[in-house]
């Protein structure tokens, strides 16, 4: 185990031997370990050694001069000239949030950035300011239109935050493709197949297989084939990726470069880096906050009272496992893997630095 | 055949019949005959004898006081005072554009509505003036939260309106669920069966039974069940209800008012009508207007490019096929069923109005 501040300072630390500035080593630390504390460990400080690669390959800029290139009163376009998404991304999200205390919302469309963790990171912040945060991103292809063959959009995410009253917030924070590559790489390491619907293989045809997508396979879009309203899904992962790209001149689709090393850059960008979208709204910019968050708690009420089906756990609030996930790991430390350890480690050697100063407890045995 | 500007006419005269002003009648007519050229035929000129029901059995206002509730800069609330759909929609869209003109974004929520057609009709007002148009709605209950046998959300659509520069504008129109009611119907009265993974009957098991809904099944989200990432699917839906609903004060999820006569209105309303959610943004808050279009060229070039899939018809442009359909019908005329001129013309005896003037061509026979 390892106290969540802990892994806070060390992982700053580590970016800082990268060659980022204190700030925005403290920033991507944060963001990745929000992530490890909500459980979402694929986003976690296993990308660490990924990042470190990228920072390595001159992918990544690690002392970028990131700007607002372009502002009206409620709206601005930044670049974040190839740095660490994270970087970027808080800046772009407390600009929306900025721009909505005056003007009520704020809109901030984001170039040049990369890989930028979990959106819940950013679309959190808007709650303090009894707003609605809304965070999209694209990221690189792995998803197919329906009746293609090519692999077109990423699993683009939506990260939404909806203040409640006497209720912990709402938190959305979803991609929008079936499953994840993350999650396809696991389930091929266990040897095991998935369902029927998710992916197909290079001919376009379905396959139970997770390594198909390495093999020129893809995934299908959320709903899986025409019948089953997978043009909808497509539709969505579509308006994420045009609102993440084409509002500041991002890469778009096909051309939004991987955001791991093992892959190669794409030699046909036609734009700047990876695309995020943010959005910030005041909730009294349509009635008062407390009538808002006071409806958004019978929202919750209703929906948690919904007959649950038999043998299931029921209806969950969205981010409601992640948020007692959260604040158990607060209290009580986080767990890593041995793997996670040791890719830590090795890019902590390279640093010259300590090692992960991580605790075996007794249930992890030694 | 029709000819759709006599169609308009004549519907907006029936309209007017029902007791609704002029201006009022008129948006209506154009919103029916915009989804009837488009070929949505679900929420075309067959909605006349469900509206005229509606009307006549008080549960919608035909002479409403629509007005501004609430307002900043760059939103308002607007009540409908329990109207036909579209009179609140069209107004509340025409703040929207009227705000991002002035501050580069507006939006503007909406409550005490009712059924307000294709979404499309409002999401198109935006591209004039080289803006996006965003257009949410909440709809009566159907689907079911994943783990849930509860009808919960409607099937909330979406539409978005997106300028391109050579090429006909993006224009997205899609329900959040993978199949409608009416077309569950349309398949019940074929006799036929749907595919598994779209309705699950009363105990939340799965069905291929088209008429489930009506005896305590539901439809799924868009993707099924959990292991097809149909909570993302919830997710989607979920925020379609909460931005429709919450911001502006209207009834949100199951407490939603039918849209059609022959279901019972709700005694359990605990808020205002249906709500609807509406925005506009100035492509040039980001980047200059010619720019952001010339990508979304480059965007549909690319996608319109990716390898189709054997045996099909590729990947389609959102809203090309509606387009194309709609270019057809202003040119040939409209082409109604039997049913549907029938059903039209009782409105019109009740009402003492002449009847059609709807001509057989000769593929229709006498």
């Amino acid at each position: 185990m390892i106290r969540s501040g802990l892994l806070l300072d060390y992982i700053t630390s580590l970016f800082v031997g990268i060659g980022c500035s204190y700030d925005d080593a403290r920033v991507i630390a944060e963001v990745l370990v929000e992530a490890e504390l909500r459980g979402i460990t694929a986003h976690g400080v296993r990308r660490v050694a990924n990042y470190s690669m990228l920072a390595n390959l001159g992918r990544i800029n690690v002392a970028p001069d990131v700007r607002v290139v372009y502002q009206t009163p409620t709206t601005a376009t930044v670049d974040g000239d190839n740095c660490f998404g994270p970087v970027v991304a808080k800046r772009a999200m407390a600009l929306a949030i900025e721009k909505a205390r005056t003007t009520g919302t704020g809109w901030v469309a984001v170039r040049g950035s990369n890989h930028f963790g979990v959106g819940v990171y950013y679309s959190k912040m808007a709650l303090e300011n009894d707003m609605v945060g809304i965070v999209l991103s694209n990221s690189s292809p792995l998803v197919a239109p329906v009746n293609s063959t090519s692999k077109m959009l990423g699993t683009n995410p939506i990260s939404v935050a909806i203040p409640a009253l006497r209720y912990p917030p709402l938190i959305y924070d979803f991609a929008t493709a079936p499953i994840t590559r993350s999650k396809l790489e696991e389930t091929a390491k266990q040897g095991r197949t998935i369902p029927k619907g998710l992916v197909q293989d290079m001919m376009g045809e379905g396959s139970v297989d997770p390594s198909t997508i390495s093999r020129g396979g893809a995934i299908l879009p959320l709903g899986g084939g025409e019948a089953h309203g997978g043009h909808k899904g497509f539709c969505i992962g579509s308006l994420v990726d045009i609102f993440s790209s084409l509002f500041s001149g991002a890469n778009f689709g096909p051309f939004v470069p991987p955001e791991v090393a093992y892959l190669p850059l794409s030699t046909s960008q036609q734009a700047r880096g990876v695309g995020h979208f943010f959005g910030a709204i005041r909730v009294d910019a349509f009635r008062p906050a407390q009538e808002f968050k006071a409806s958004v708690d019978t929202w919750i009420e209703t929906f948690s009272n919904a007959t649950g089906k038999e043998g299931t756990r029921g209806v969950q609030m969205a981010g409601e496992g992640e948020r007692r996930l959260q604040e158990r790991s607060m209290k009580l430390g986080i767990r890593l893997s041995a793997g996670q350890i040791k890719d830590i480690n090795r890019v902590a050697k390279s640093l010259g630095k300590e090692l992960l100063p991580y605790t075996q407890d007794e249930e992890e045995g030694e």
